[in-house]
């Protein structure tokens, strides 16, 4: 249960649109609940959304994918939004063969099915994400994907790399009406810094492990942004388009 | 002139405390001035307030006294507020000598001069500046002292760091009472993946230099906060107070 | 022969349960094997058992199974323990082949197989084996096993991350009552800050691969632990998980 | 209050050397103290020595004159033991003024000062303090320096580098007797190997930032240490001779 | 003697200008020279111009103020023109001290003495010498200053960093007609990627090592470069001014 | 459209040899055309070859088969000229397969289609390409298949490492008659400072990842040349023969 | 041709052995070859023997193996020896299909064939080999093989890494005796200190990439073997074992 | 006693030249003497030179003066040779104080006075110390003066970088008639590869921290000659001029 849905159904409640029995016992059901499974190989912490607004996260990275399904039905039996990241085609396969309407899509590497909780809330935004480059479409799709799931209002703005900045000014209006601006990029990073002297809003810089030899996976990006001339500038790890989501997140539920 | 001051001055008019003929002609001086004064070594940005919210930010390190007094002189002539960082008891004595009304802070190594314009704004916030120890002060106070003179309202909750982690869980009605958490640290950085688990708002992480031997000037905080396990954690470069209060401010003007 | 074999033998003799003429022999012909044996790509160690207290342990990455094999028949020749440590599949199935009583356990990556020797010894402990998240259980269960086969009371505390605090302090008695800590952490690798500032017994960290982008294969965590703000963290190898038991073996047996 | 003086103070009673009533007001005072005082730069933790068996320490590296002699005062007020370490002989004059029976020692850049309660418990041990060059002596007295400070029953074995192992061998009586060896080494770093191979009790090793060039400030030592072919060595940060003193007493008192 | 100097006597020959005698006693004692002189220390390479197009240079750093002048006095004598790099004050008064005509420029840290020798040569370019910030001067005054000593026609364009893109924006005719464009830049070195993508001129990228933290003493700002997304961009050394104009003085007489 | 074939046009216009209405008519149609397609993933930059002279160039790292198919389609559509850089054998075979003409090169890894406009312009040079070993191939006739696209005179001269300095040294006419030298190198990447001092012309240095151990992937050879003793060397990213062809054609163009 | 080789053959005209005509014919022809011959894609440097005294060797890494059959082949027709490293399987098919007399060696991934010269020279040495483990063995086998290639007396002493130093120390009197040392280490690279210690003899440190995690490929072995303690250690790059052996072919021949 | 001064006192003996009586005598006392002495902060190693034919040598760095002295008097008292590397000018001072004829140089940083033992044994060589420009200056000689200390025929051929090759290839005479050659190198490192590949003698490669920025201290140079495409190059720690001398010294005699 996330902070909207507790205030959502307080509302229904209170518009009549909700007998206040029903409210309760879901209300007290969701704190009866343990605030966390024991799994033996994984703790699911089902308060995250209380603590934090935002439903478990399950990292895919290094788990094998009976874990994941394990976990997966775990947070779908408390009704939970379920997402995945960094999920291999066989995860999909596998937590679809158990649950329902699940959707997992291979750019973005992600599992993404809704809460069973009707409640509904609009979008908040817009969250415009930007990136440099074709090859960095992984990454920028993982951030898109993931604020989607979150709940925040997500536009895409692609391939306007520094090097023909005349396709980034195009975009001056967009860049302009963004309230948080989600910049991906690989090779020298220098995208964020260009994006950050055009804008107020804050700005997320994503560098992307995108280019070859001296780039060093990501480093020469991530140190680039690191080292942003405009300031205000917040850098997550390389290729961490889900932690640009949650900060995202995290700034526009402030 | 930022967007704040600009509205503010029109909010004055149309309650009539301010003739809207006084109001056009300050507005009118402000946008004939160029945009930006070319001193040669140096072009100052004037329409900086105007793009981004925030006042033109004087970098002293590498530049002289005598260029950083020259860059002042021109930022008070417009009436602009005044904020040096990495400043040295020299710049303050040289900049103090020329410019009433500035204040220069050993600790967080800045000069600060408010702007002659007479508006003011109430600000907003709580930002919560965090820090792990007493060796991190000087960023701390950086991002604060920064923070306040953009208009935020800053607190401070100081020498938390996770080995004694009683000292924070404390002060947990403080941290999530914060609309933003700036959180500074040096060594192994581990106070931004603590903070971010218990709160909901969006947490900007500052590596510092603190340390020795394998800190190696404070990459290890650095690595550290980057791989933060918490979701949604926003990194600055090392020793990097300045930008947190100027991610602080993007934020809270979104 | 470890020291604790050889002093429970002695025990015996002078409880009258093993005739001296039998303890006897038994000593000689220890004492007149060869202190290793040379098998030309490899000399194989059979005194460090009386040496440091552990029986022989073969590592397997970079060796063949053959020559896994052909150590793993030696040391079985002589009694004594077998501990076989980063074993693929292939090499278990080898081992099994030739010897009786392997066990290989795919998560651990290890091969076991008991002494042949009769006298038994109660374990030492409690070591409490921390990991913070599902990813780092192979380097978690490594130091677990190989802790078992070393005569160590083994106990496991696992997915108990920094970002969720509770799950830690839920479990801090267990944390109190353990003798020796070995916290495996991946990313940032904070874990075995918090819980050298919550304990008085020896902390022993080791950092694992587990992370992406700038977690660079583990260097974050291990720079983040050696930079620890808790005193008295003595750290491994990134993914040593057969260190650390070593090091909890050499701990309680002092 | 330690726990060895806890326990120490509770035999007296029962020995009827102290009054149970002196005893009682002597705990009550101990546990009514706020847990840390609050100096606003600092928080002094005053119930470290209950949860971690050893004093508060003040790391000086970084901290002002005026803030070491201000923390000291705290700590010196509750009559607890006072250590500092990385000192300078600035701060040694400054803490001296205020508190009599202070030592500062230029070579291991320590202030010590001996905690004001009577209670005296016999040191444990012995804990064998090797380093491999004239060069380290710097780490290895702070080891040893704040050992003795911690109790513990400190030996001392210097230059005994790896390049004339004869030296190493003629002590090799010395090295088995030892319960704890704290192995301080730089340039290559290749002592805690030997002396983990010819032991069986913990080796901690300390990497020191002695050697040029491709030592990279320590860099090569640690990556040796970390490297080392004997098993179960625990390493710490470079030039942390404090920490290895630190880990020796959590495992003495474990 | 240059290139260029050889071919302007030539022409002065045969415009009758210059008597065949003169201009062939000149050629005979040119070449006659020793291509180099042997001082010990050093070897100064007198043929360097004949084979490279350009007068020896020489670097400073490492080098004391006496082998400066011993070498400077050499190339002097052979008519050749002066010009030292990384030149400190000391060694500028030591030169002047021996040799009329020098100026040392403290910003750019040179000595330069024109050549004995009458024959001038228009200068090629324009070269437009372009900086991010007011603390890359030193480095692009380097390049400034040997170009010109080099025979360059020099412009430069300060202070047009990309996190206030309308700077250089405005600047774009002069980008466009420039034959070669020297790019210097310090923290993340983005700079050249939106010059080359503006230009069809070759950009020559100058990283400095302006900056703190994880700009690594300008590491950064050179990964970031050598990775620029912007085709044929040839980078130089961290704050290497003088090599930059060496190779737009090689490629403008190419 | 190139400079080069727009000049092309008009020459022909004011010879007579093309209509002027025909001429006119390319001219409106090349400039009507958007200066770039979105596909979404990808924004053709059509323009390029107007602002830098050079054509569209597709690199293929990172890319799917049929996103470069996508983009050669339009890029084939306008008649423009086709090149693909590190372009897969499965890439080759695919835009074959919708575009007549194309040239698949494995060594270099190129993929290569002549404009269909039909004015031709004399290749520029000589450029010459040099590289150390045979192992420097794949890069070196990258530089020479691109440099041949871009309308350069490409020389080939391989295999002259320094440790066989002869080889170099017989080939010294063909080194001073290149107008522009392209050295690739990798292991200690010592070529292109003997080829620096050999030769006047612009030297642009290309480090390869040919070597193992401390070659680092081709850091040590990409430092050694950004350390160049030979002065006016510009350095590309590892491998990166395109970016040497790139900087060459922006050279002979100037 | 050698030296040896044509020292031998005038020595067998001086005894009579061989006729003045056949030797003169012989020196004659060797002369007269091309000192090397260019296939396109190398040159094969048929004069490194007589220039170095040591014929050419072929790095097998990175070429195809049609490349390395063509190359064997010329070596071959001119009778001399041939010496393939980093040698896969099908490589050595591929010349043994084409060449009698080869022998493919798995371990050290060579091909060896012998010169068709007659005249054969006593080996030199003896060159001891040590090696710290049984994984080294690739690296030290590939010193031994080429050492005998190169007419050296290769022996070899295995598995006796430091941490059981009476391995190493049985071996006293083999270490003493040997001319040149070659010592071969991974993990904390500590051999060749010892070894340095304990003889007179050149050593040779060859680090390999054996480890895991902190050792990065290498690395740590080889800053160890760079900081030695032992003075008078040279150093080859990791995992280069004939670079050991041409090293100490240098030195037995000097 | 070295090896030679023992040879050489027996062949005395059997020559006539001294009494058997006084040899023994001399003999007898040398091995009474204790292998070390210890001073508590260093253990003075006086049996070095029997274990590896070279005196013992003091490395200054790290060291006080007082220490310096303390251990040269002792190692004087014996008759011992002295030479103190990377020694200060108040070394030299304080050293020259307490003990005659020793001789300070300030460029190679060393203090040498010779062993009071009258036997003396013709230098053998000639060792060729090559330096590629004045900066090296520091490193070579510190080369160039222990060899000499060491009984090396030590000669000098500086400023000879790869960007002049024609100063290298003018000496080539020297560079065979070498029977050792020590190749001194900062910068890009590439004098050994050209040396390598011009001569058959062992080449000592040592890396300078001579440079600036991508340099990074010498790194550059340090992997090039690692990295050196000439086979059988030895490498030492960057600016050990020491250890080639060692190195130099172990061949000569091996």
């Amino acid at each position: 249960m996330t902070d909207a849905t507790i205030r959502a159904l307080l509302a229904a409640v209170s518009r009549g649109d909700t007998p206040s029995d029903e409210a309760a016992a879901r209300l007290i059901a969701a704190f009866r609940a343990s605030p966390y499974e024991d799994l033996g190989f994984a703790r699911v912490d089902h308060h995250r959304a209380v603590r934090q607004g935002q439903p478990e996260v399950v990292f895919g990275l290094g788990k094998s994918s009976s874990q994941v399904v394990e976990i997966a039905r775990r947070i779908a039996d408390r009704g939970h939004a379920l997402l995945v990241t960094r999920a291999t085609p066989e995860m999909g396969n596998a937590v679809s063969t158990i649950l329902t309407g699940c959707r997992f899509d291979a750019v973005s590497r992600t599992i993404v099915r809704p809460a069973s909780e009707a409640v509904t809330v609009p979008p908040v935004g817009p969250v415009l994400v930007c990136c440099a480059g074709t090859s960095d479409l992984p990454v920028a799709e993982e951030a898109a994907v993931c604020g989607d799931a979150m709940g925040l209002a997500v536009e895409r703005l692609y391939d306007v790399g520094v090097a023909g900045i005349h396709r980034l000014l195009d975009a001056r209006n967009r860049l302009e009406a963004a309230r948080v601006l989600i910049v991906v990029a690989g090779m020298e990073g220098a995208l964020p810094s260009v994006v950050g002297g055009l804008t107020a809003s804050p700005v997320i810089a994503v560098p992307t492990s995108v280019g070859y030899g001296a780039s060093f996976e990501g480093l020469a990006a991530l140190l680039a942004m690191l080292n942003s001339c405009a300031s205000g500038v917040g850098v997550m790890n390389i290729d961490n388009g889900f932690g640009a989501a949650a900060l995202a997140a995290r700034i526009l539920r402030a």
